[in-house]
């Protein structure tokens, strides 16, 4: 009977010391080391976008809720409804005054927001953007496409289509800085890498598919031997398509666009366009929540901190481009 | 004595689930959810540098060890013990010979080690490049500075010390693509944003110290208003240090210099030299792991893995840059 105590007592308390040490592990050990990266449920990390029911920003959307499963943290989804600047203060005032644990924030032009995305980084809450920054404010980090790379990759795909010779056109956007990044970069390229190729015209389409096609029947007829034509936006990049296959003439002529929204894939599909460059959007909201979960977990350089130095995560992170072909369109399709 | 055995066996099953329970979550739930992101201690991830004993590499290593930590992987540190590209190839053969769970490479050169990591990549061991890249292989991504942007920042720095106005000069190392880059954005920053100052020189100072303070000394004589010099490397730092001191025009000439080596840490510290730019080196360490985790237990875009396409990760990481000057110059020396 006093031997079977003994044995009752020694498991009894095997029995505590283990419950103490997994439990003890569990709550004293930082995220920092023995558990793996990840957060509390309670943490909630908040993306804000304008025209917030775009399909472009489902993708986005979905890279930050697989960041935060990974992470084991919550996050939410908010916008303006509209392209409006006013109601995207507002929306992101809000969400300010609701105190979340992180905002990635997609900025409507560069400036109108920086007053207030440095409200909320003065107050103690971590903004990174994604997609379209606001490289005056004090946001900790931009995730998006490097446009003029974009265009590079526009412009070596042209060339594979073209076997590096013959004359290319270029429809964009004249009036919007990351078109133009992407036309240089495609200009630049054609030029200093393809001797027997030639950029012979760059012209607005303006963001619209009927100005784009009217645009596109100019062009051919002005240049008959037109091979190529990169299109640097997706309306642009449709009525394009359009314009060439009315005048018939899509054996000759290759079409890169950009984006992949339903009309561009379709004409993928068809074989109108040869390829389009989709950006790396689930990326860009999959990398901003594990950006935003390192500047609140403080999981920074040890030195940054003490310092308090203002590069506490990469400036910038460029999402990538992936080239889109009738081979691996239908993937696109489901997204 | 029954009763006593009923409690006996019922405590033992409560232990025997309870043991089950623990071991069981562990075992079965994936990094992906409820666990956080957290790999296996057997995991295996390499770095591998050239002229491996230099300082400059300790930030880099330190943040790779503090994201192993993090992620509850293990990690190892290799590289050539002198500048010599073929040595580099040997060591990486080494490594890819053991099959490691990833590799983060910083590369002599950007030509000579592509078909070594491509064969690595090609043999299913990822690999990224950090601080010094290799474009044209496959590796999946580059985490490093952008030269170009240090330039506008040092342009900037020189801005406000300078209050906006004044004649300023570069020593720079001509030959290296990096540092044209570096010289190009202060250049470009300085005529485009600051009207009152000009850049009136720009110099070879060889990356070395000797030849940049004699450099220096021809560019005081032949600008005797000069007020401003950035220089794009740490030796040439030194050296230009050594002359406007040697000159006793510490009170008339401001010195932006780059890294932080110990020589430029004291000139900083003496007030010779007013800043210095420091590189993101353990966050290209840190970066580089965490990209290398994603990679092996593939955490990356579902539709990227589905396609098999070239851009699971972002491409390009600017892992930023720190001011160094008087004021947190101190936490520097410590690393």
């Amino acid at each position: 009977m006093k031997k079977l105590l003994v044995i009752y007592a020694v498991l009894l308390s095997a029995f505590m010391f283990y419950v103490y040490q997994v439990h003890f592990k569990e709550t004293t050990a930082s995220p920092w080391e023995m558990r793996g990266l990840q957060g509390e449920i309670t943490e909630n990390y908040v993306m804000v976008t304008f025209q917030s029911g775009m399909d472009y920003w489902k993708s986005s959307l979905k890279g930050f809720e697989d960041a935060a499963k990974a992470l084991n943290v919550s996050v939410e989804y908010r916008g303006a409804a509209q392209y409006d600047l006013e109601e995207q203060i507002t929306v992101l005032e809000q969400v300010i005054a609701k105190r979340p644990t992180g905002i990635a924030l997609s900025a409507i032009d560069p400036d109108g927001l920086t007053d207030t995305i440095n409200k909320a980084i003065n107050s103690g809450i971590p903004v990174v953007l994604f997609d379209s920054g606001a490289p005056e404010s004090k946001a900790y980090s931009f995730l998006g496409t490097n446009n003029y790379s974009a265009g590079v990759q526009a412009a070596h795909e042209m060339a594979i289509l073209l076997e590096e010779k013959g004359d290319v056109a270029v429809i964009t956007h004249l009036n919007q800085l990351n078109h133009q990044e992407r036309t240089t970069g495609f200009e630049t390229t054609i030029q200093e890498e393809y001797p027997n190729m030639n950029v012979v015209a760059v012209r607005d389409g303006q963001g619209d598919r009927l100005h784009s096609r009217q645009v596109t029947h100019e062009i051919m007829e002005q240049y008959p031997n037109l091979a190529g034509i990169f299109a640097s936006e997706a309306n642009g990049g449709v009525g394009v398509g359009e314009a060439v296959r009315l005048e018939k003439k899509l054996d000759d002529i290759r079409i890169i666009s950009f984006d992949t929204d339903k009309g561009t894939l379709e004409m993928v599909e068809e074989g109108i366009i040869s390829a389009t460059l989709a950006q790396g959007t689930w990326n860009m909201g999959y990398w901003s929540l594990i950006s935003l979960f390192h500047l609140h977990h403080e999981l920074t350089e040890p030195q940054v901190l003490k310092t308090r130095d203002l590069a506490p995560l990469p400036l910038y992170v460029d999402t990538g481009i992936t080239i889109v072909t009738k081979e691996n369109v239908e993937s696109y399709f489901a997204k």
